[in-house]
Formats: C-alpha cells, structure tokens, sequence
C-alpha cells in the first residue's frame, strides 16, 4: 500500500462500506453457474462479499494469516480461571515451536501464524519468530482498577492497525486469534458494557472453572464494572478500564483490515469483544467481518447478534488462539472457489431453471 | 482388504460396533494436548471416533473420495422439478469435466470425485471417467407403480457395497454425493415412510420450486406412499417402492464402509435418506457416519436426529452432489490432526489446569 495509514483517528476515517453495487455484479455471475440459484448458501455469500471487499471481480484467496495477539491480565489474580498465568508465556513458546491447536489448524488450512507479543508479564527476550509490539507488562486487575490507560489503549489498538498495514495485499485474508490466561473475564466485561446484557448473560467458563469459581468471576466482573465505570459510547475508554491489551490488538487489526480493504475472520468470544469494539468505532467495519464459529462460551451469540454476523461453524469449540477462524477460512476460501471455478450453464451446456 | 464381502447379506452380518474401549483411549491422549480438556469440542469427538472407527491408535487421512451417484427418476414427469430431466446426464459430463460444484469443492479439499451411473436414463457410451453401474435406465414413476423391483433395488445397494470394497484402505474417508433431477421427492417419500412424519414436515422445495408446486409435490408423495404402501420395517422394500437407484447406491456405499471400518461423511437430504436406510438394516452402522451440514431442505434435520447424527456445517446448502460431505472432511481432518500434531503440556512444558 502506497499510503501509511496507522494512526487509529486516519483509519477510522478511511474505513468506508464494501461496494454493494459489486454484490450484485458477483451475484450475476453466480447465478450463471451450473448450480440451482443460491444452492450454494453461505458459500455464494462468501463470495459476493469477498468481491464487495476487495473489489476485485476475479478475487482470489492466496495468503491466509492468523494474528494471535497474547497479552496478560492482572485480574488472573482474582482467581477467575483455570489455568495459571504463567501458561501465557509457555503456549507463546508453543506457538512459536508449532506444538499448539491453532499451528495444527493453521498448516492443515495453509495459513500462516504469527504471534505477538502484546502484553505479556514476561521477557521473550530473542525468541526466534515473536513480533514484539509489548505496549503493557499486563494490564491491571479490573476488580481493583483500570486495565490500562487510554493512551496503552490506543496504542494496542495501533499496534494492531500497523500489523493490517504490514500485511495487507491482494488476495490475503487474515484470521484474529488470542493467547491470554484469564482473558474471557475482560472480554464478558466489554461484552456486558457494548451489549447491556447482565453479567452473568455474557459470561461463561472460560477454560473450565467450577460453579463456585464462576459465581465468583461473575461477582469480579460486577465488581469492576461498578468500579472503573466504561463508558459504552467510547469505546477505546471500555478497552482501557475493562478490556486488555490483546482485545485492543484485535480490533486494531479488524480496523485495519476494513481500511485497506482486507476481509478478515473472527474467532470466538475474546475475538469477537475485540470486533464488538471495532465496530463500535466504526461501524462499516462489520461488512469486512466474516464470523467463523459459535463458541461454547455464553455470551458470543449475543455479541455476533449485536453485530448482524452469524457463525457458520457449530463445533463447540472454546479454545481461542484463532482456531475456528482458521477453520472457517478454509469454507471462505471454498466459496471464492466455487465463484472462480466453476463452469456457467453456457460452458458445461446444461440447461437451465425452467 | 483379503476377503470380499459384496453381497447384502454377507456385509450386514459382518457390521460391528466401532471399539469403544478405543474412544476411551484415545480422548486420554486428547487430555494430554495443551489445551483446556475438551475446549476443541466437535474436532475432539471426530479424532477419537476415527480412532474408534479405524481401530488405529495413530490414524491419519491421507485419501479422500467423494462418490456421487447419478440416476433418473420417473416422478421427473409430474413436475416435481425446476429442472428438465435431461439436465442428469448433462451434469454427470460436467462432473466428468471438473466443472461442478463438488469439483471445485473436492479440488480445495484434496478429494477425488468418483461419478457412478447406477440408473441414469442415458447411454453415456464411453465417457471417459465415468463408472458405470447402471441398473435402472431411470426408476419408475412412483406415482403410477413402484421405483424398481426388489432385486434391482438390492443390486444398486450392492453397486455401493462393492465400490466401498474396491476403494477401502487404511487411511480413506469416504463422503457420498449424488445428482438426479427430482430426486428430493423419493427422498421426502423415503425419510417420510422411516421416521413416520407427515410428508409435509420432510417435504422441501429442491431446486427451488414455487407454492403451487409445492403443494403439488407434496401430494404426489402423499400418491405414491398410499399406492405403493412400503414396509417401513423392510428397508429394501422402501428403497424398491418409493426410493429411487442413487439414494439405495448410497445406503450399500454406507453399508460397505461400515462393514471395512472406513468412516463416511454424510452431504445433505438426499445422502441421509441413503443413510437412513442404511441404517435401518444396521443400526450398527451410525457409528460409521459422520454427519456434515444442516441442509435447507425441509426433513434433513428430521432424519438426522432419527439417527442421534449432528451436523456442523451451517451453510444454507441445498446443492447436494457431496458438496457438504466434501466441506466437512476437511473439518474431521483438522480434528484427526489435532490428535496426532499437537504438542503435549509435557513436551511442551506447559502448566497443567489446577
């Protein structure tokens, strides 16, 4: 891309609707193919919008890469998750050697992964393959104050729109993904202030805590909202008294994406807090969207409801890191395919609807 | 594979179960991958029912075919169809060519199309790549008579028996597929007479019928049920009556897979009133089957639970071909390669849920 556009205010300015005059010029094309009219559904669709997007009429699907934004959360103090904190670095480590979830999908899919350092409480030092782009050692415990300050805020949200900026090319497509020890917490938090559900309609179990230990991180995240007090119509004040640095990364990269005209695919519940706060700054975001999967974790129907975007992929899954991002890719890509490949009525000399 | 077994009665007699003890084993290894116990969901459960289905404690997909079975109908004369009954063989050439959908889908996934006619009312002569089986030149009306005899209905689920026999190898997943103007109509007739609902709960509108041929299509069933009065209790005596050359092809592929251990996926209306029938001869043989995509088509969802089979894909697809199945063998695959790429938290040196 010729012009560098990476501060937030520039790209929330240069972010504008998919051209829907081109949904109907992909839908003409897609009508001539040997298929019954809109057999295809969903695939159909992917395609429509990847031309609205990208605004290529002969779009392809050549580069795939999934952002995996890790971060810390000082409220993993409080108890609300299953895992130690100290497991942030060590899968970080895991994605860089290609041992975790999203490495398996990721090759099976033929996307590439890239991990950054957003916030972790650790030092990588040279780890080989780590974007570093560390804006806070951790945010705080938001049952005692903010994650972070507006201007840490701002600055994960800049980190992600630099990454878009870094990446963005024709025929790419990206996928959000996260790391972060007790990082669904913030995320029900930003859900329950975007959406005005209660707390408890936004929050789940994360990686699997028990009853008494969800009680309790409903309790925490009651808690912080009353303290820190978000307000809902700022979205990058949300981000920093109850977010964390990695949802702040991912709604960079989705703001990022949707300036330059990138289609990009949102994993589940901390992805979509991250994309709830994209859209919230700009709302013509949503068309560069494309949601993946419906998360086990209660909650993330009602944020993809808010936004108009509606999964595809119904595996119960509740991992994170982008799998069901990288997953869903792969169908998108197979509804370019169809758009691309396939012989129309004329070609192939079959009939058509009578 | 050292025996044949291509008879009916010699493959319903050697269908087991798949080895439970297997599934037990296999989600201890799944618990031992870094990640939370279970967070990968549907993707888990297709690893360790491939376990359980191969009897291989380190299974693998390395070749994927689609079968898609081609026939005719005699219920195409009452205008049950938004295609012309000449558009069957006219797509069977278009498989052959590579242009249609599941073509396109097969390629993204790294499948191969096997296209069989087992009763297409046309002389393909020599079309080179074609399979040819056939049966039936096109079933009966089955408004006016039955769709075939008892013995041609036994031989075309014999055709699917044999071409499981043929293609069976460690390593192999099967997913069916078919292409038959009108052929959503004995589907509807076949999924009615098993689960016992009315024919307007299983009747959709195929490729994409008005109101007024709706209703017409729903009362041609209602016809050929009342005149042919199958034998819900005798599959073949459905399949014969009110079925038709491709869905019993698929209920023998189906058959076959299950008595050779090999998993197969399920595409959409059509495939699964194969499927159904297929398992009202074997209850054994859900456990072979993989559902993939919920279908558009009013009454998949009907059988599918008749079965206890949930589908993933969420797609609005009504093509049928194997498009869905094509889809979904990706997903499983993703899954069997979550078991056996993954890192362990011991290799990994990850911390352990508390």
């Amino acid at each position: 891309m010729s012009v560098v556009i990476n501060t937030l205010d520039d790209t929330l300015a240069s972010i504008t609707p998919v051209d829907a005059a081109l949904l109907a010029k992909a839908e003409e094309r897609l009508d001539s193919l040997t298929k019954p009219q809109g057999s295809l559904g969903g695939l159909e669709e992917f395609a429509r919008r990847i031309v609205a997007i990208t605004g290529e009429l002969k779009p392809r699907i050549d580069r795939r890469v999934v952002f995996v934004f890790a971060a810390d959360h000082g409220v993993a103090d409080e108890g609300v998750s299953a895992f130690p904190k100290e497991v942030t670095p060590q899968m970080v480590l895991n994605f860089l050697k290609g041992g975790a979830g999203i490495n398996v999908i990721a090759r099976h899919v033929g996307a590439e992964v890239v991990v950054i350092d957003i916030g972790v409480d650790f030092d990588f030092a040279d780890a080989d393959g780590l974007v570093k782009r560390k804006v806070v050692n951790g945010s705080g415990n938001i049952r005692r104050g903010p994650a972070m300050t507006r201007d840490e805020a701002t600055r994960c949200v800049e980190v992600g729109i630099a990454l878009a900026g870094e990446y963005a090319q024709s025929g790419i497509i990206f996928g959000t993904g996260e790391m972060g020890i007790a990082n669904t917490t913030p995320s029900s938090a930003v859900a329950a202030c975007f959406t005005g559900a209660s707390v408890a309609e936004v929050t789940g179990r994360g990686t699997g805590i028990g009853d008494e230990a969800y009680e309790h991180k409903v309790a925490v995240i009651e808690e912080a909202l009353k303290l820190n007090k978000p307000d809902a119509s700022d979205p990058i004040d949300v981000l920093a008294k109850v977010g964390g640095a990695e949802i702040a990364g991912i709604a960079g990269l989705i703001l990022g994406a949707a300036a330059r005209r990138v289609p990009v695919v949102v994993d589940g519940f901390i992805s979509t807090a991250g994309a709830l706060a994209a859209v919230r700054m700009a709302p013509d975001a949503r068309e560069y969207i494309f949601a993946s999967h419906s998360s086990v974790e209660r909650g993330h129907g009602v944020m993809l409801e808010s936004m108009g975007l509606k999964p595809f992929l119904d595996l119960n899954l509740r991992l994170g890191e982008g799998t069901g991002a990288a997953l869903a890719i792969s169908s998108i890509e197979a509804g370019v395919k169809i758009y691309t490949e396939m012989a129309t009525f004329g070609d192939a000399g079959v009939s058509e609807q009578g």
